[in-house]
């Protein structure tokens, strides 16, 4: 019998092909007295020897397929391999003790880790966490149990993992990954968020894929209406092949509106625009219609190396996507770190509640220089482009006039010392906390325009943190709180003549599109794959209409209401 | 010099005693070896004996001083002393390593703890931090350096402490604790409540005290506007005594206050209650005037124990709290657990962030055999008094048609098995979620009163941890967004002839009274110490001049704004 497991539908469109389980195996180390300690270490020998191999074909394949920060983390894996201090140990413990390889190596491996681990040293961490990967490796070897190692795919796969980290990606051949589902996740988790930017079909949450499901099972992910099919019956494939079709029909007429304006119905025009988070995505935008980048997430320039960007790096980083916008609005957002976004160099204390805590522009009117520079990078890039600012976690009135001063005042040394810098440059700052909702009016007397951040926007409200399972049926966009909120934003900024963007993830929901028509939103910003499903939407919407039932939604109780106004809106 | 520090007024009220500082010493063991183990095994014998009278003398003062409960903290400590699984290892480890106590013991004890904590076993952690303790006690000895036994105080102190942990409230001889000073905290830290609670004067946030003062120092503590004086000058004492009988001055007035109704200059009615954590806390609602308890936080029954309290040890408190308010309303507030009030048996799973997390209602509505058996210990206790309940951290309207659904079930079961429950008790809820307050106008509909808590809006709506010293200036009770939503509740409560009260700490703020009082709140609850002073603030206030100035507060765009308004109001 089919299996079929329901999930939370994350990225559109429909994968088939074969399970690619990817869970770590268990491995269990037991002492063993050994007697011929020789015989041993040629043992552990030739498994560091093979491990070596197979880190040197991974290393090279992460360096064409992925590119060479990628391939760094696999030679830093080498090199402790190669290291004489840990690998000498263990051979001494081998002979001295008469104990089994696996045995001799996790211990001190174990004693390797824990020691820097409690160095109060972020790069040192960094170290125990690659020793503790090579270790595993190479006790994989000796045990004969097997280590996936998702850079060397070689076929089309579906992943199947209980949740996909960003190291997990970094280590993925995206080439041959055709499809997501994982145990854990929501809409906004990270895995969802990298299947829409991979455009491939994802299903989320659904607890029990790495249980049900073997490595090279034939699966279906529906990830338009997020179901998993495990070694589905001919019927069934029959089916998806139909939905397929379908829905490659469609994405055909989508095809067609590719470089049209986004008009509704009635004529009434908004901009559709994509998320971002570096220059490679500008390309998925383009090809996606995107007219132009509503949200580039700057922090993708500052994660995963070990000190801060330099001013030229970000300016090179700035520039391309400019260019390569060709004239079309991008909105920068600067430095958004902290809270779930670490930064190991900056050396933060730990926070009991980081969502609220120390990050984004409260750290940087107090790092002043990490935001100069920064600052100073966009100014010299703004001539390249049509650039806009926008500044994130703004809660009081004084953050943003104090964050914009500080732009003016590079602004001014900058041509002070002869540098161009444009001067059609919009400053505004994302809406994601209920404060600067509520108070909205008065921010719309300061800023060029709103961005609203309703994934954090929500969290914020309903006080629950969306990444909290066991809070997550809290996290409502359809909440009449939140509508309530973006309406206030709206009405706002219009009575001051200023526009209002949305760059969270309800801006390319299609259920929430209608009401934000309706309410008057002027820009869209989405994941690029759902910028073209948005655009043929609206085409079919009166946003007359729908502006004239914004009292009534904005008078509903609960979301599950405003739903059912919504779907009769969609298929009366 | 007399060294002057500003720290934040936490608690009314002027101390001049001398300092004595609650801070644990480093104790530095360092391994010796000796030559003769059994002299060696007689100095740890001696400081075990020692130890042992030490703890035998304080677990007595604790028993009449403190009470029972908090004396068998120190019961728990002698049996650690005299369990030989302990002792003999470390005589054993003497004898055989020939090495010195401190080491032996340290090294023996730290074994045992690690086994302890390992365990997923909250008992066996609490044997963990018992066996700790102790053993920095005997460490201490035979050092020769003092432990503070803040137990065997005997004289009037300030506590000088970086931050007073609910552990060492439990160690303290209240009787001469005569004020506070801490590094640490802000106006709802746990040293600040107690502080209030304990009704003496409280700085704290100094940042400095610990490393600036000394015990034996004579403090001044000026609990009124935030500074301590270290070895003040004769002058300054002076100025004291005066700014002392002044405040005195002011008390007897306030003390005339007791038993007269809240009534603004124009004859306004409003209520002061309290809020309270245990039924003993009721004298001194009632000492200070109370006009019912305004919150009354069921958490302390859940706290500080192995297992939840019975129904039958929850109806014994809740009655007593209702006789003991002789008719007067109380307002009990469901289990709030979670966030920063952990319950370890619970088991519950550690969160990213706790404050946006699984807590209070939301636990409740989940684990409904918890919330079944407090509801029922508060129907039946319902027919002692004037009982009215609240739910906490509401954030959808379903969340509170489903907890009173449950109360009302509860209440027709335990009336068919013919036991008597009062038909006038009022439900109502929180608004301490900013969706909540947004939506007021729905849940004005279904609710019987709201009760506003502004520490959890504040925090929310700003975003900002309000434990967290890093954002602790988003922390603005005055910021107008947080205004328009007291605001808002009012007017969409009013509009249903529904009454609205505020627990939160900004309900007893001498400057957000006047505002509170202009936007119609109906009834504050605070520390039982701040109702007198706020009473007679209220009959020198023109409510009809305040609510004609809302107008011009909810239009100001930033907390100082909003504090330059009201300055002048009560300053003209």
């Amino acid at each position: 019998m089919t299996e079929k497991i329901k999930g939370i539908a994350a990225s559109n469109g429909i994968a088939i092909a074969k399970a690619y389980k990817l869970v770590q195996p268990q491995l269990d180390i037991e002492k063993i007295a050994i007697q011929n300690s020789e015989q041993e270490i040629n043992r552990l020998n030739t498994a560091i020897q093979t491990s070596s191999e197979e880190l040197e074909h991974i290393k090279e394949q992460a360096r064409t397929e992925l590119g060479e920060d990628k391939a760094a983390i696999f030679a830093a894996h080498l090199l402790v391999l190669r290291d004489p201090e840990l690998i000498q140990p263990v051979q001494d413990k081998i002979k001295q003790e008469q104990v089994n390889a696996e045995y001799a190596l996790h211990e001190t491996a174990s004693q390797f880790i824990q020691m820097f681990e409690q160095m109060d040293n972020e790069y040192m961490k960094e170290r125990a966490a690659d020793i503790r990967d090579v270790t595993k490796r190479v006790v994989g070897h000796l045990l004969g149990v097997e280590i996936p190692n998702p850079s060397l795919l070689t076929e089309e796969v579906i992943i199947v993992t209980d949740d996909l980290t960003p190291s997990d990606t970094a280590q993925l051949n995206r080439k041959y990954v055709k499809g997501f589902t994982t145990d854990i996740g929501g809409r906004t988790s990270h895995s969802a968020i990298m299947a829409r930017s991979m455009e491939i079909p994802a299903v989320v949450g659904t607890k029990t894929v790495t249980a049900d499901i073997q490595t090279g099972d034939l699966l279906i992910v529906d990830g338009l209406d997020g179901f998993v099919f495990i070694n589905p019956s001919d019927e069934i494939i029959h089916t998806y092949h139909q939905k397929l079709s379908d829905y490659n029909e469609k994405k055909a007429i989508w095809a067609a509106l590719k470089d049209q304006k986004t008009v509704s119905g009635d004529g009434h025009v908004v901009e559709l625009a994509a998320n971002i988070g570096t220059p490679e995505d500008v390309r998925g935008v383009l090809d996606n219609g995107g007219e132009g980048v509503g949200l580039y997430r700057t922090e993708f320039l500052y994660m995963g190396r070990d000190q801060l960007p330099t001013e030229e790096e970000q300016y090179t980083a700035y520039k391309k996507v400019l260019e390569s916008m060709g004239g079309k609005p991008v909105v920068v957002r600067t430095l958004d770190i902290g809270g779930d976004k670490e930064l190991p160099y900056l050396h933060l204390p730990k926070e009991m509640n980081p969502f609220l805590g120390y990050r984004a522009i409260r750290l940087c009117l107090e790092e002043q220089d990490i935001f100069r520079t920064q600052l100073r990078a966009l100014l010299r890039a703004s001539t390249q482009g049509n650039l806009k600012i926008m500044f994130p976690m703004i809660a009081t009135i004084e953050e943003f006039i104090q964050a914009k001063s500080i732009l003016l005042e590079e602004k001014s040394i900058l041509q002070s010392s002869g540098i161009e810098v444009s001067d059609q440059i919009e400053i505004g700052m994302m809406v994601e906390i209920p404060s600067s909702a509520i108070l909205a009016d008065q921010f719309a007397k300061e800023v060029d325009f709103f961005s609203i951040g309703t994934n954090d926007l929500i969290q914020y409200t309903l006080a629950a943190d969306r990444m909290n399972e066991r809070v997550s049926y809290l996290y409502q966009p359809y909440h009449p709180a939140i509508l309530r909120l973006i309406n206030m934003v709206i009405e706002a900024a219009h009575r001051e003549g200023k526009w209002v963007g949305m760059c969270g993830e309800m801006a390319g929901d299609q259920m929430a599109i209608p009401i934000l028509l309706g309410l008057g939103l002027d820009e869209f910003s989405m994941s690029a794959s759902s910028i073209l499903p948005a655009r043929s939407l609206i085409k079919n919407l009166s946003k007359a209409k729908l502006e004239s039932l914004k009292g009534e939604i904005l008078s509903k109780s609960t979301a599950e209401e405003v739903l059912e106004v919504v779907k009769k809106l969609i298929n009366p």
